[in-house]
């Protein structure tokens, strides 16, 4: 079925939707994908939306259940009453569930789980007790595994029988009496293999693994690296999880927010649904504490308030200096915020860094200073206000670079939470600095500049 | 084998490239993932690294120069003879190839190709034609596919053939007589099935496809939002070719990448390793830029130097008023910037995103404006000052939000690279604003400040 047939189906299942049909409906559900399900479902008023899910069997709710935002699925699962949630529940990816469930508070938590199997339960409980952002939190119970003394063909007829269960995943982990993972084996070489075979001659040796602890971010990046579509996970070598490359794919994509919100000091998880007052809330803070660093370069000009009334003409190119040393350091900030997402640093590799953007900042630097030395010369026609106005520009570009360098990388060798060298304070950081360097040449030259 | 022991094999293989040791070398080669032997690779002095190549047979040596970085992809190919290259240019992933050979000129294109096999240098060339960035640069053509009056059996006997020559996919693609994709099949359900079956019978007839003109970001929001490990590329209906996760993840980390550019206007595609004065050229053109666009800050302060000189306790609030204007800036064009990733946008959601945002600047700068009017007062002892300064800066706030949200979707909107909405570019257009707000109520209130 191609794209545009989907739209007739979703079309038809609007219809039916709006005149009660039932079997009009469950045929044309049948026929659109789960995401476009979960998109249709928040745009239907909420009588309809009733109806949809009235009309989706158990297995189809879980799976558009899974593509909606969490508040949605909580709103969803609340609609049902325990048994029905309990059932569709025990049908929905358990790493899904998890983050559902993380959101409630226990007494919730229990009144769901007590709707589903109890070894389902079970399973959920055990995941919640992993930290969050960390491999065991990704992973799934929904995969094939057999002992490696198992036969090609029973293995195939363990996969027949839990075909239903297990994720769409195209391999079979091998495990040793102590459950340890001890092999691969892929489905196509299955097909290729002979029944009689015993699966432990057959498998692949070689199995990439995490263990449970991992951070998310070092999952996704191992996918990234192996070309993996499925990643089992140990505790010790004891196989207790896979996980498969569509949640490798959200995890790149939340770290890839994370780190812009980094830049941006935007506040965390502000989306175009977020409430004003919410997304107020998450920026304020921020904002208030840069409020109060951006007074201190006041505090500071206030200090040069002889230098300043004497030459009022050095207030011009205030806005300028402290801009681009802000801009230089951002740019430096960007660089080292991406190269930490993708390597390793030691401390060779860290020495490079700061020389290159050391250097950097110097051709920078020099570019400039020289531009606008020229340009404050021609305006203000005075050569030594083109000097002063040039020289600062040189130290604080190179300063600038540097701080948008070092201070990232110190954060990041503290292990402490980078998102406070964020964009903004880097930026707010240089003001300071630049109005230093530039008020102090200023007032060294104060008597050549009137 | 768990990843401790690759770290043996490494040290092994290691040993055996320094004393020259062939055998030891290729055993320890067959334990160890391209993507280490390609980390290994560039650690290495160049005498050992032509020996490493020496030692890797041509399908290892395709995979591992798929791990490298360009430059070194480069680098190696021109080091192998046209024939050898040839061979391992066969084995290697179409799209790989196409990424490396575009960089070169076209006379370097046609030597390396001629060491190719035809048919394989006929498939590179025309992947050549399709432009950068979209689906048809990310297909190989190494996956497989049967017409669907094939049986469950003659297609098991195909993948049999194919099997070293397909990529680690899980799904068989079925087309008519006229080459158009008409269904699919993974290998799991293969297994299950029964080898007399028509395979248009047992395939499933729903199969996501894209274009081969498809952008290559819609490409990876597809694989998101369906959890595929496979896309095939169509042009009509007929079957082009396939895309696998594995270049997703890589679309995602690239657009993840670029989006941080754009708001550090870091300029694109530097990273630790490039040269100083590369990187500087890079940064240099948006920096000039913004040098000018800060001069126009410079030259609104010289239209004010009457307010400013009778004043001059104004210029405190200065560089507060125009970072703080930037940094709310900043915080909204994060929000659009990742909205415009993950959504598409219409007429509805960008009303009701101008309005919140409106909302979320009009509590911010109240809020702020507020804080700084108490402490502008208490600081200076001038009740008029904190009045000018703290209602400028609740004008500032919003106008600055506003525009962080509105000249983004502007750009979005007129199809304009939204790069030009960087951080910085935004930053520095609020700075402009913000002092002409100040300036502009402080001159209409001068004779109550003094």
């Amino acid at each position: 079925m191609s794209q545009s047939n989907e739209q007739q189906w979703k079309l038809l299942l609007l219809d039916a939707l709006l005149k009660e049909r039932r079997e009009q409906a469950q045929q044309a559900i049948e026929e659109v994908y789960p995401y476009d399900l979960a998109k249709l479902y928040v745009e239907l008023e909420p009588v309809e939306q009733e109806r949809l899910l009235r009309y989706l069997d158990h297995e189809r709710l879980a799976d558009v259940i899974e593509e909606l935002e969490l508040e949605q699925q909580l709103e969803v699962l609340r609609r049902l009453d325990v048994e029905h949630a309990g059932h569709v529940m025990d049908l929905m990816e358990n790493d899904d569930l998890v983050d559902i469930l993380e959101e409630l508070q226990e007494e919730e938590v229990d009144r769901l789980l007590s709707g589903m199997r109890q070894d389902e339960a079970l399973v959920v409980r055990n995941l919640l007790t992993y930290p969050v952002e960390t491999a065991g939190r990704l992973m799934t119970n929904r995969f094939i595994w057999v002992p490696e003394d198992f036969t090609v063909g029973e293995t195939v007829e363990k996969m027949r029988d839990y075909i239903e269960y297990s994720e769409t995943i195209n391999y079979v982990y091998v495990v040793n009496q102590l459950s340890e993972l001890v092999g691969v084996i892929s489905y196509r070489n299955l097909i290729l293999a002979n029944n009689a075979e015993r699966i432990g001659d057959v498998m692949d040796r070689k199995v990439i693994r995490v263990s449970a602890e991992t951070d998310q971010e070092d999952v996704a990046k191992m996918f990234e690296r192996y070309d993996l579509v499925s990643l089992p996970v140990v505790e010790g070598d004891v196989l207790v999880g896979l996980i498969t490359v569509d949640d490798a794919l959200d995890v790149l994509r939340e770290e890839a927010n994370e780190d812009i919100e980094k830049l941006a000091a935007s506040g965390k998880s502000i989306d175009f649904e977020t409430k004003p007052l919410i997304a107020a809330t998450r920026r304020l803070p921020w904002l208030i504490l840069l409020l109060f660093i951006g007074l201190v370069s006041g505090s500071i000009i206030s200090q040069f308030e002889e230098t300043l009334s004497k030459v009022v003409a050095l207030a011009f190119f205030m806005p300028m200096i402290a801009g681009m040393t802000g801009n230089t350091g951002t740019q430096s900030l960007a660089v080292v915020v991406r190269g930490l997402i993708t390597r390793e640093v030691d401390k060779k590799v860290v020495t490079r860094l700061i020389l290159r953007e050391f250097r950097v900042g110097l051709i920078i630097g020099v570019t400039c200073g020289i531009l606008i030395a020229i340009i404050a010369y021609v305006w203000q026609g005075n050569p030594i206000l083109g000097l002063v106005v040039g020289s600062s520009l040189i130290i604080t570009l190179i300063f600038g670079t540097l701080a948008g360098t070092i201070i990232p990388l110190i954060l990041h060798r503290l292990k402490i939470d980078p998102a406070i060298a964020s964009g903004p304070l880097i930026t707010t950081l240089n003001d300071i600095l630049s109005l230093l360097v530039y008020f102090g040449i200023a007032t060294a030259f104060i008597n050549h500049l009137m």
